[in-house]
């Protein structure tokens, strides 16, 4: 939805020595600085509003260290969540945060990043351990200090958390250490169809509550089911549905999907459906994370464009049934999927591009969702981050105190306003 | 060690609205404004050093709204942790960082604490989803939004972040929403004595590398041991102990039990010895709690010193052979006791406070502590704080650039320097 703004120039240093040298050559000479890692993005973060130059941080892509004893590994910009996961293969670790795209770590640390495992393992902002910044001026900031790699600290400010989620408008990431978890010795996966939304919520709450430590847990409504099916040949009830995963040893997953089974069954479920298999359940994620194809399949030809809120788990069978209601009435093609568990979800809306009408309904509807959320006690994104689309929702959300702070935040770290201009705030 | 400095004057709000009104009239009269809770903290940070008035926030101890179903609940900072868990008790939630004294759940926020728990369920970093704070000149903060208790957002930088953490040396935190859990099923404790530091070390890396979720998993050196047999009238083998706790339902627990004591006895356990029933657990936990007093009592008349580290656990056995060797090679009395699963610990000093040569040892044992962590990647504080006493470490643990970028958020938000002034920075 975000119309592309393409920068002045774009370069692509090999080190942080040069994005250094970059930043303090572009600061001086007041050019706006652009960082960039796969661009995979939902809210215009890499839009070059001001023009300028767009710091490309693909060609610095080494691992730079694995702690294995100490779960964590330290990586360059342009290491992606694939790439590192690849390289963890034999190690019996893994980093779990996985937002769907296969996005450049230092690019999910920017947005905050999070995603289908984050109900269990957290989401970038939990998953962080230290930062090696490259702030506007060209000055290097070791956010928990140079080389520091430990689990927790009280020492000062919390830096670390400052930089998680600013969207490359305080400086640029030029390495993260990040924290890493042991791969679950089994997993399994399950689909399970539902009555109502409400059954499906409620079900989501009580596994939470009995401390079932579910690793996933989706949403999909009936039409992202219906969609999913026919894109990715699965055969589930278009109803709305959970998909579940769950890891742990043999024994204790036997006993977590009775448990969940009970559950689900307590509220209505028609049909729990398991996948023990690596294939079979490998089908069934590759079908979730192909929602977006499968929407956009609804209107060929159409853009897509995935919004997306967070609201206290209670309320989202509320704001469920009145956005299916509001995309009723605005006339709309959308489903909805989400990580329920987080109270997080995506409204994936079919627009057509040509159709100037139709584009500014869909961001009606897309404020509309934001403002439902705020009114339920909740924020207008949950992990896709404010950019360039939602920065009026940012001020309802934080209310003029926040926004000053956020402002003066800004103006500490980047006085001329020339990181990554024009976004959040 | 941190001699008390009395303020000026100390007053007890009853609401938000008088801190706020005490807050402007200091600022705009200069005075210093040290914010009080339970003073159970270890760094001075209740200490007026520059004098000033010492707002009290005891009397505003009201639990303001629980949120069961969303995992939440909101409390003033008069209220403490078990306040909350009696609060709690028929809810089957619970809030689970315990730094071991009973302080307040908003000076917990303030001094970023942690403790037993934090290996499995985060320190206050981890479970704060929203604080309300009176700034510097009065006006109110609320960092996530006011009433806003989402899991989970991608809006706008972490301000919550910020605060958690800041010593009140940033603003008053008038109000805390904080992330709940389910109450475990069933809970499970145990002893565990090994030949080696190093092998109770290699015991906790398995464990966590196993991914068997310990609850707790805390270290005791031979030294401490024998003080807390001594003085809780345990029966344990005097040598480097595990204490450890695992949460779940009864056949989860039986499966961690079991994977535990085979990586214990991997490693060399002598003696496994399992606590199933509530009564023998709380005499357990209550000797681990009482370590202090245990400590203390090595030594009659004298006073105790407790100071935190934390390293990469790989390190920890490095820095424990280290520490022990100090010790003796100082002439102190020490114990050593620590969140071994989190690469914390502490070591407890006895002194003689009218032995001005013993206090100077102390605190030089304590500063090459610290400078032996830092070392090893490590932080000088996993979980008390820099306080008045570790502000020289702070400066050489994070650097120039980080010491700076620290010292601008205490001017942005304390331009005068009033909020607990000679804290931290």
């Amino acid at each position: 939805m975000h119309r592309c703004q393409p920068p002045d120039a774009v370069v692509w240093p090999q080190n942080v020595e040069q994005v250094s040298q970059l930043a303090a050559l572009c600061y001086s000479q007041g050019v706006p600085i652009i960082p960039f890692g796969t661009g995979t993005g939902l809210e215009g973060g890499v839009c070059a509003v001001q023009g300028g130059v767009c710091i490309n941080l693909t060609h610095m892509d080494r691992i730079l260290k694995l702690n294995p004893e100490d779960f964590s590994v330290v990586v360059e910009p342009g290491v992606t969540r694939k790439a590192l996961n690849t390289y963890l293969r034999d190690s019996g670790l893994w980093f779990p945060v996985d937002p769907g795209a296969d996005a450049s770590l230092c690019g999910m640390v920017a947005t905050g990043a999070s995603g289908t495992n984050a109900v269990r393992y957290g989401t970038m902002r939990d998953n962080v351990l230290n930062l090696e910044v490259v702030l506007p001026g060209g000055r290097l900031l070791h956010t928990a200090g140079l080389g520091r790699h430990f689990r927790k600290s009280a020492a000062g400010y919390n830096l670390t958390g400052l930089f998680v989620g600013s969207e490359g408008t305080l400086g640029l990431i030029t390495a993260a250490t990040l924290r890493l978890h042991p791969v679950p010795e089994a997993t399994v996966a399950a689909t399970c169809a539902f009555p109502s939304v409400q059954a499906a919520v409620d079900t989501t709450v009580h596994i939470l509550q009995a401390a079932v430590p579910v690793a996933r847990i989706e949403f999909l409504d009936e039409v992202m089911m219906d969609a999913c099916n026919r894109h990715s040949q699965l055969n589930c009830p278009v109803a709305p549905t959970l998909f579940l995963e769950f890891h742990g040893s043999e024994q204790t997953l036997a006993e977590q999907i009775q448990r969940a089974e009970e559950i689900a069954g307590h509220n209505g479920a028609s049909l729990f459906s398991w996948a023990k298999e690596a294939e079979e359940r490998r089908r069934l994620w590759a079908a979730r994370h192909s929602a977006w194809y499968a929407a956009l399949a609804l209107r060929p030809g159409c853009k897509g464009y995935s919004t997306d809120v967070c609201v206290p788990i209670s309320r989202l069978p509320e704001i469920l049934v009145q956005t299916k209601e509001d995309l009723k009435a605005s006339g709309l093609t959308g489903t909805i999927v989400g990580h329920v568990g987080d109270g997080n979800f995506h409204c994936i809306l079919l627009v057509d591009p040509e159709d100037t009408e139709e584009v500014r309904r869909v961001m009606a509807f897309g404020e509309q969702l934001g403002r439902r959320a705020l009114a339920l006690h909740g924020t207008c994104t949950g992990e896709h981050g404010i950019g360039l689309g939602k920065q009026q929702l940012l001020q309802e959300e934080v209310g003029a105190v926040g926004m000053e702070t956020m402002r003066q935040l800004k103006a500490m770290l980047d006085p001329q306003g020339l990181m990554n201009p024009g976004k959040v705030l």
